[in-house]
């Protein structure tokens, strides 16, 4: 007889589907100044972080996000000097980008000091890795901020947009007067890579994001990566660059997978596939490509 | 405030994660002589059927599986004269199948007559394209004897085994007896299309089934692709021949899909990424392979 004694997190997405989790033991329940911060463990499905009741990130499936999230746009790009994470509080992006060995600086700037601290406690192996690389340093602060300032003007190679969902809180990191900043912020051949929404039922979110990039990047791509625990199982990334030239998914070689090491998730025909949109959606976006 | 009244399916996955559906309607929960069926409405989910509380079917994603199941294998092999499916007692793969205008007979041996007379009345559409076409018979009856039948023996250019979870209910169909008659039952140039497991919960039924598939055909792939509602979101599908060549990917060309019509979720370049196997699923099946 199934054991259905605990206590249950509701990951919800249709008013009639979600997902569920159960809870071992909850180890935060906080509510910081910006949003609401629940890490646990479980038994079988790892140590979970939820931020305003969404799932975020668990350490069993971390590589599925973040490989994806920090390899395919550090493919894009010949140097690697100043990388930006914007967002990325769990310090997995931070950790996968810090594998390159050509990376010279990265920031991360993250909004939240409390899902930092409770990152450093709860998640430390990550958090561990990334602050102990002196190639590392965070920042406290909003990134629609960061990207306004002078000094940040032109400097980075790739900016990477590891934020809670945009139709969500994010929402402010679809806009187009963010995107102005941000293109501000990058090299003549620099990259953005940024997540973005899944392809079912979150589809209308691409109609707004897609011209306010449009807008503001040469060129730009939906990524759509199977990421398990997200709900839907595929999440859609959006990659973008100044240059016509800026993206091709043909740049993630083996020899390119093989030199960041213990790479779990890509290989270069599935990058490919990641790049190669399914005709229902190709549809949906057709109005606004 | 989010309204919880209702009534609530879990489709559970591990100890600590599952998928939660809530009915608007529950239109059939009975047990037949081999399983729980429910079908229900929801109210932005489609209609869905479970067997054995498992998440089956749903109007609104069948083409994420449907599609892989039968426009993969057919795009394999050069006639279409006979096919088989196994299970599909939803009618949603024959009617896939029958859009193959080169199709020539569609068998179904469904071994659930209760799950037929379920699908007729909730889901018409299907059921009324499939048993409307006069290339399609159904047979009631256990796929393990019928692939015994010396009648059907070296008939079928395609086998597709569209049955419940081989971790579950559907274990005999993955065994090495079945295997050998199956292969029996195939043209020289025959391939079998299977559904298998995901790659990370279920991982581990992947070691069982490999090797006996490896007995009794000469190719065989994992096709791991994405289908939403499926827990953990990437299933992994089991496409095997007789013959060296029996298999290319590269046969799934935008010329084959345009000649299918109105197909939602395959590209050229989709296909050729599901066949190629992440580094982490590479090694966990590199002792069986």
């Amino acid at each position: 007889m199934r054991n259905i004694d605990g206590i249950y997190i509701l990951d919800e997405c249709l008013e009639s589907y979600g997902n569920y989790f159960k809870a071992a033991k909850i180890l935060v329940d906080m509510k910081s100044n910006y949003q609401k911060i629940l890490v646990m463990d479980t038994r079988d499905a790892g140590r979970i972080m939820f931020l305003d009741n969404d799932f975020n990130v668990s350490t069993i499936m971390e590589a599925f996000y973040h490989e994806p999230m920090a390899h395919i746009p550090l493919a894009m790009v010949t140097q690697k000097e100043n990388i930006l994470i914007i967002g990325g509080g769990d310090f997995g992006g931070a950790c996968h980008v810090l594998k390159h060995k050509d990376v010279g600086q990265l920031i991360m700037c993250e909004i939240d000091k409390q899902v930092i601290d409770v990152c450093r406690q709860y998640f430390p192996d990550w958090a561990g890795k990334a602050e102990e690389d002196p190639r590392f340093s965070l920042v406290i602060g909003d990134g629609i901020d960061f990207v306004k300032k002078p000094e940040n003007k032109a400097k980075f190679n790739a900016i990477i947009i590891d934020s809670t969902d945009p139709f969500t809180s994010a929402r402010s990191l679809v806009t187009e007067s963010f995107y102005s900043d941000v293109t501000g912020c990058l090299r003549p051949d620099g990259v953005l890579m940024q997540i973005c929404a899944d392809t079912i039922i979150y589809k209308d979110l691409w109609l707004d994001v897609i011209p306010n990039i449009k807008n503001h990047f040469t060129s730009f791509y939906p990524v759509l990566v199977p990421i398990p625990f997200y709900v839907t199982g595929v999440w859609g990334l959006i990659i973008a660059g100044l240059q016509e030239s800026s993206i091709n998914p043909a740049r993630v070689t083996q020899e390119y997978i093989d030199s960041i090491g213990g790479v779990k998730t890509l290989t270069p025909d599935l990058v490919k596939g990641w790049f190669s949109l399914p005709p229902y959606f190709q549809e949906h976006i057709s109005g606004v490509m």
